[in-house]
């Protein structure tokens, strides 16, 4: 950990709320060292799954010992449970939903905290992840603040399946761009796939794979690698998933050269 | 304070301009070692009460010597007075009207400051409020930089009364939810009161005070006391200040158990 | 340079993605010390020009070795060159298409840099901008990373001419209450100018100069020099731009007084 705690904040709190300056506030008393970074406030509401995107486009990136404080939390104020998952060398504090379901990585574990007392009902982010990304950052270990579980809620739309000769992984989010953006990933392949198909009546399976949207002309559709590493369907200069109607869940079929 | 001073900005400059870095700039400037955290640049264009109520949230939270700069300035320019307010261990530094009322407890002390001569007629966040936050974060004290006054602006927004058998307290905030957040905390009570009425011919004097949501039956209206704290008329999966025409500033009348 | 490096980033990203939280995980990652400051990611999409506009209005404030990081890239993943500029004692990083022709200063330097074989095509904030400004906050100079160019694309909005008894300068910004902000500022005149004309059809030759808004009616208009030093055509609680239909480039005529 470098000498001043870096911690990060991902919620769905808007920015013209004090929400957000509150956990900054907490973290502020309990860890006066810390520094506090903004990923993003605007996670369009009680949406974990595009939580989950949004911090699996950000918290891969820090360094070791980054703590992740994630608050997109619909189910705040029921019995659902809150984790540290430390995963790579850094941390992830907030509600057991998913949100943190891409770092589940070989050498990822999950530990349980529990809801103080005199926490209230519907603000958790205040009053239990704020505090516990401070002790983390003082210092604490995850061992210390919780007990470690092995079935942590997973998020579906992470999933990637081995299937005879395919593997199928599944649409994790549409762009701005209306680009497709899966979950599979070159390393996921010991050979380059043939092609991909996706489980929509209106996606053709001869989309060629290339490696720059140069290599198609304008209005034609490619598979590419995007800067995240992810395949993704896209048509050059147009809306691939408004032109095939693809949403956010459909399953991916990766053809294998075998 | 803290080794590396904590200054926070609220403001109502949006973020698709430079004010707010510029503000961030001069502090960098005048004092390098200080920490600068965003509360929210979305308060309403000129609502002071907002910008109040979002500070509210957030700035009881921070540890003591942090330093609150407030800029929602629809007087700048005018004769209106600029304040550094000292509340509970914490510096609070913006116009004089009324933003702070809710940090006026029984030790706060506010402290008029002056516009410097070369100071712009329509941006005191950059050329009063960021260097006076840096020469507190500093080390100078309010008194070194302002003459104290006992007549700072006060919203009456934040205002109790006690009236015969009630407390007279008032709404301040309508959240996105519909819940319409008074000012009255179970504090103000020396035993917990029978019941609330608001100043609204659509509002009934009956609705129940629960400790949750799940109390009552969906679609039905309740009072309860909110993650702040404090007293708010809410229906349970519904819109609460639609559904009775509440709006901010109305008088909300406590009933006493004497 | 202070003991803590201080980075700013301003970009077209918006703050509903993970792409402002991937930079600031590859400058945590390579320099531990920084602190990293927010100025603004709500650039309107690939707009060069107002990009530029807003790091004007932020980045001068900054004291000697803040590094501003600027990415409103429209030509990424083309040829375009990418810079560090190195101006009055600051650093900007980012694309060769104009965005810090402000700071073009007698003391400026523009050095090219180079993108990393490694880089994806489409995000170099994250692959090539953040690292360069990390390795400037660390203490590598432009020198050791870039080489010395004569040339970077310079935007014309900022140009000013001098033509017989004229300084012509240009609009430069339209700001939300309707002010026509121009690059002239009362620097550029020995004498204060007599007067200014707007190559539009319908802004009148005789609108005067004035200090305030006070000092004309409601509704009539001025020109003033507004809180960032530049002349600027308002209209007293009204719109000036759109009441003349001047826009954004338009070339300003200032009359000397010789």
């Amino acid at each position: 950990m470098t000498r001043s705690p870096l911690i990060t904040l991902t919620t769905d709190f808007g920015d013209s709320d004090g929400y957000v300056g509150a956990m900054k506030g907490v973290i502020a008393g309990l860890c006066p060292a810390a520094r506090v970074w903004d990923i993003s406030h605007s996670v369009p509401p009680q949406d974990v799954i595009a939580g989950s995107y949004i911090l699996s486009q950000a918290a891969p990136y820090f360094p070791d010992g980054a703590i992740h404080v994630g608050v997109i939390d619909p189910g705040v104020g029921s019995d659902r449970r809150s984790l540290i998952v430390t995963s790579g060398g850094r941390y992830y504090v907030g509600p057991d939903n998913g949100l943190f379901t891409f770092a589940f990585g070989p050498d990822a574990t999950a530990y349980r905290i529990e809801t103080p007392m005199e926490a209230s009902s519907t603000f958790h982010g205040r009053d239990l992840y704020a505090p516990t990304a401070a002790r983390l950052a003082n210092g604490e270990t995850a061992a210390d603040l919780g007990e470690a579980i092995d079935d942590p809620v997973m998020l579906a739309i992470w999933e990637k399946e081995r299937e005879g000769g395919e593997i199928i992984g599944r649409v994790i989010h549409i762009d701005r761009f209306g680009n497709a953006i899966t979950n599979l990933t070159p390393e996921d392949f010991e050979k380059p796939p043939l092609g991909f198909s996706i489980d929509r009546h209106g996606v053709p399976r001869q989309i060629p794979i290339k490696r720059t949207y140069a290599e198609v002309e304008i209005g034609n559709a490619l598979w590419l690698v995007g800067s995240y590493g992810r395949y993704e369907l896209s048509v050059r200069e147009g809306h691939a998933a408004g032109r095939f109607g693809v949403e956010r869940g459909d399953r991916v079929h990766a053809l294998l050269d075998q």
